[in-house]
């Protein structure tokens, strides 16, 4: 067997890349709260109205997802037909948002479910495929939107239901990623195969590009792929207790798997846990002989002013932790103010079915260890 | 770059593994209707009431993915922590059905959503990590349930509503699979790591084993990933005209990429086309120049007979082609009667808010190449 990795340990849940693939380039799109809150400026794009020119939050979504690939695979000069497979998800029943989002880019696709962990699992995914060999292009998509969540999981917007302290906002967004496979980040600047063919003058053979290809300086170093974690809560209005038991679980299992504690991370950045969760996260993680307190940021107290905007635990939802990648965390990396990042967004599993029917809402989380290079 | 396939051509969505992973093990569990259908004897376990003891649909449906899960182990004489990756997926909302059958089984998960393809989805990418030396065991499992697939995207069975002869049965059914990384089959008769505990002996070290790991001599050769294909159905209830697009798609794509036609394979196995879904593939592979019909086997048509069971267009779901697969096509490769066979499970994307919204409904199928070997 070839080994793309270190070694593989029984009972180990982690990937170490000996050549790690990059993340690329990176884009956001979201709705018009998200715009208004502390990383506003950050985005790439903010609809006005939050439909995006569609008829339906659905369709809403979906466009934002294709905007969001569309974006990123521009700031990597590289075209869709460009990219091997893509690795997509959303929060939606049958995960529709994505079909029907990513269908007009016509990339051979994975669709995904893992709650609003679904960045994590699609970044492992896209960076394991390009690690392995299996193209040069790999893109990871996910989504969210306020409308159709609201829709999805608890009540209509027009009910104008009240909601608890605990509860979380669904973010308005989508993330794109584009995944370049190991090995060729040298060769970047004389990039053969595709150029900007704005010249106007016929090209001959493998001629020098007008404009070099985006040089990457974030690596997907490794993965910690999550277990399911279910402490036997069954408040689906409390995602963030749902869910830190996961965090913690995939936070310490990486630090096992790679001989590591809290002092080899600049930053660990959970999806979604909100302030409830992280409290719970602190408290699970020092019982395990861990202090993560000193470099804790989650995605979902970062995106949203609680004070001002009214968002209550936090923002929450596959684009919560996907637009805060792309837009605040990636480019800290990229200009290594960050050498090296746990990123670690967090799935509440559940439907409006399971919950309904009693069942306990179990927590996932995946680790994508990113460093500065 | 280090390449695990013979080249990676632009526009091609197959891969071909240069050490091909193997099947090493599958199994069935299905419900009433489907053991009584002609390939009853052939599943591992057949429930008497579609309930498997559980109070509802949806926990019967997780409790077969989970009994499928630890029989497939069993036949591999492998523990759940022997595995490194599970690969999951359901037909349900939030894909809940394998969230809640897995979890008991602490394995990494990734969570999927094809529609009926899941289960080519889930191959695909164990058979990817697989490969990629990323683990040595993956686990692929998929579901559905009659009673839970009714109540997602139909009407509750009290209703007792009405069938267009369109339709589909949804098969009551999971099927798993697991997967094993190349390179180790010769070793096999050593077992070194896992061995049966049946002695009543105190072990010293690595011995030899009582019991041989099972021999496999079934491989993933390669994988066809599908792109999403859309010629703008909208009836929801005759998902073989939805699907066969992409059948086609995917099928002509894999004969493309690995330079192959009807000829090269013995036989050409869709997930859930039923009779209307096979006569629209038959005439679209006709209009692409090859004829597959001498060489065409449906899972739909074959899991239930339709004069006696009154499946109308055929069998469906996630469990529909995986039962198929570990029941009845599975053994005939591993005996050699079929030497290559290109398994295309095909999805129809659609949840009922988008119908409902008067979106179409696009497929999408996954092609794996299974050799004897």
């Amino acid at each position: 067997m070839d080994r793309k990795v270190d070694q593989i340990i029984k009972g180990s849940q982690s990937l170490i890349f000996k050549n790690a693939p990059y993340i690329v380039s990176a884009a956001s799109v979201v709705g018009s709260k998200e715009a208004e809150g502390p990383l506003g400026e950050l985005f790439d794009m903010a609809g006005e109205d939050d439909l995006f020119g569609a008829q339906t939050w659905e369709e809403a979504e979906s466009t934002m997802q294709k905007e969001a690939c569309v974006l990123a695979l521009g700031k990597a000069n590289a075209a869709a037909e460009d990219v091997r497979y893509l690795f997509g998800g959303d929060l939606l029943r049958q995960g529709i948002a994505t079909s029907m989002g990513v269908e007009a880019l016509q990339i051979p696709m994975f669709g995904l479910y893992g709650a609003c962990s679904t960045s994590g699992e699609a970044l492992a995914l896209a960076g394991m495929s390009a690690a392995a060999g299996y193209g040069e292009y790999m893109l990871a998509v996910t989504s969210s939107h306020f409308g159709s969540a609201e829709k999805e999981f608890r009540f209509p917007l027009g009910y104008a239901s009240q909601r608890p302290l605990s509860a979380h906002w669904t973010v308005t967004g989508s993330g794109a990623f584009v995944v370049r496979a190991p090995g060729r980040r040298d060769e970047e600047q004389t990039c053969p195969e595709r150029v900007q063919e704005d010249s106007g003058l016929p090209r001959k053979g493998k001629t020098e590009p007008k404009e070099p290809k985006r040089k990457s300086h974030v690596r997907i170093a490794g993965v910690t792929v999550g277990k399911i974690v279910d402490y036997g809560l069954k408040d689906s209005q409390n995602m963030g207790a749902c869910m830190a038991p996961a965090a913690m679980d995939t936070i310490v299992q990486n630090f096992t798997d790679m001989g590591r504690t809290e002092a080899d991370y600049d930053r660990i950045i959970t999806g979604d846990l909100g302030y409830v969760g992280q409290s719970i996260l602190f408290d699970l993680v020092r019982g395990k002989g861990y202090d993560i307190r000193e470099k804790h940021i989650d995605c979902g107290m970062t995106i949203f002013d609680q004070q001002t905007q009214d968002t209550h635990a936090g923002g929450s939802g596959c684009g919560c932790a996907a637009v805060t990648l792309a837009s605040f965390v990636l480019p800290k990396i990229e200009k290594g103010e960050w050498k090296r990042v746990l990123f670690v967004p967090t799935g509440a599993l559940m439907s409006t079915v399971s919950y309904n029917e009693g069942a306990s809402v179990p927590g996932i989380a995946h680790g994508i260890v990113l460093e500065h290079c």
